[in-house]
């Protein structure tokens, strides 16, 4: 959304990564809905839709050609392979909302946040969640029971590499309580909006 | 004030900057009232107290002599003459706040925020203030009833040069609203008490 008070600027790609378990995206669905002018980005992907799942909604379901050629034209702002399916994020939509003054939010992986980072290093804005501490992460890990001890394990330890991200990004949030978390990413959202390198050469304060 | 939920941090230097008339001194001092942990950072002058001025509340009030002995020892973060009295920042307070993780707030002229831009490029963050409209700031100056039509107008010519000014700063508030640019410099505080960049090295969030 565009926030007048800063005078014409270009739009924001807010960029929310965690390790496993932390709870980005418990984040990054209450603030699609609590924080106004923020609108999710869709990505693409190869694997078939699952029960529930809607086109446009939840994914942009391609094929895997398409998939390739898409990343052979460059049209792609990151993308990975994950088991034997790619997912991504097109560039056509960041593009437009940059232009357009309009603010996305893109719940992706560390690799995928590196790769967004470099291709939009003025609009991106990167912010890094963390658990208030591994223990609560454990206990988030067993209360989901949908996995055994080993996997639980795997887990864990794959998170505190992940955590190890965190001097890459911008932000810094530590997930204690949803609600403060987004009362947090709020604010990041409202100073990002009001930066003097956001606005457009057409602002003239002088002849306001 | 250390905000432990970006962990252990250096405390902050903002700086609130305006062409004159644009409403700086009402936001400074609601802000200082309405944010929690932040503190004003005290001036030295070498002019006399005026009726109702407190030492160590509104000023410190020094000789010439000390003034210059201070700024011949690098002890002032930034200072200038104005008519026939000194006035500046000392280095000490900021940088035990810093080191401290507290936050100041600087109600400073355009030259002053530069000085202390380039004393601490990494803990400063500067906050421009514009008048909604120059119309607007007329009616102000107008209303004020202390100044004559051609003080009037020289206050407004200066005002419009001081507002090109504005790119040399981090974040713009647009004063409409006193509570509306309250809440803007709110959130930027919030934000910039997120900044990974402002993070000590021991913190680890492997071991949280």
């Amino acid at each position: 959304m565009m926030d007048l008070n800063g005078g014409p600027r270009r739009g924001i790609v807010f960029i929310l990564s965690a390790p496993s378990g932390a709870g980005k995206t418990t984040i990054s669905r209450a603030a699609l809905g609590a924080i106004a002018g923020l609108t999710a980005s869709v990505s693409l992907t190869t694997r078939k839709p699952r029960a529930g799942e809607v086109e446009g909604r939840d994914y942009h379901f391609v094929s895997d050609e398409d998939f390739n050629r898409r990343v052979g034209a460059h049209e792609m702002a990151e993308w990975a392979r994950v088991f034997d399916a790619s997912y991504g994020t097109p560039r056509a939509p960041l593009d437009r909302a940059i232009a357009a003054g309009e603010d996305i939010l893109l719940d992706i992986d560390i690799q995928g946040a590196s790769q967004i980072r470099a291709k939009y290093p003025a609009d991106a804005v990167t912010i890094f969640v963390l658990p208030p501490s591994f223990a609560e992460l454990e206990g988030r890990l067993r209360g989901r029971g949908t996995e055994d001890e080993a996997a639980i394990g795997r887990r864990l330890k794959r998170a505190r590499e992940e955590a190890s991200a965190y001097p890459e990004y911008d932000y810094l949030i530590i997930n204690a309580e949803v609600g403060d978390s987004i009362a947090r990413l709020q604010a990041v959202v409202n100073a990002e909006r009001l930066r003097v390198a956001r606005l457009r050469g057409e602002f003239a304060p002088w002849q306001l």
